[in-house]
């Protein structure tokens, strides 16, 4: 039971990242999205995939990968953003 | 040294969204924030905290405190959102 918590607590924060990428794709825009948050959580999902291998924990390391792609582009968007957009 | 990973890891994907917290405090700006993803987001932080909680597991209830304090006051902006701002 635990367990379970431990796997839809994963699956939940994992796929929250989808829609806020699909966002930025159809809109463009990323103006209101903070950049050092990006950058902070672009790293830190690395440290947690590293984690995770180093443990070979596989919940671990998927979450981590899908989230470690979702966010590196959005990060590439924010970074790509037209400074004159509004 | 897998356990500082770990720890390191955990801090900085909770400290990235002080950040984002921060920056629409000061700008009301949530245009590009995604509903869908915060509201998937916060549920699957209170889930990773009572996880936490069951299992006594102090850097997960820590590090989840944190983050479903930013999350929830990044979606409470959200929703407040002025559907006219541009």
């Amino acid at each position: 039971m635990i367990t379970l918590i431990g796997y839809v607590a994963a699956a939940l924060t994992t796929i929250s990242f989808i829609p806020q990428l699909i966002q930025i794709i159809n809109t463009k825009d990323t103006k209101s999205i903070s950049l050092p948050m990006y950058i902070l959580f672009v790293i830190g999902i690395a440290l947690w995939l590293i984690y995770g291998l180093l443990r070979m924990d596989w919940p671990i390391i998927i979450a981590n990968i899908i989230t470690l792609i979702t966010a590196s582009i959005i990060l590439t968007y924010k970074i790509k953003e037209d400074p004159n957009s509004k």
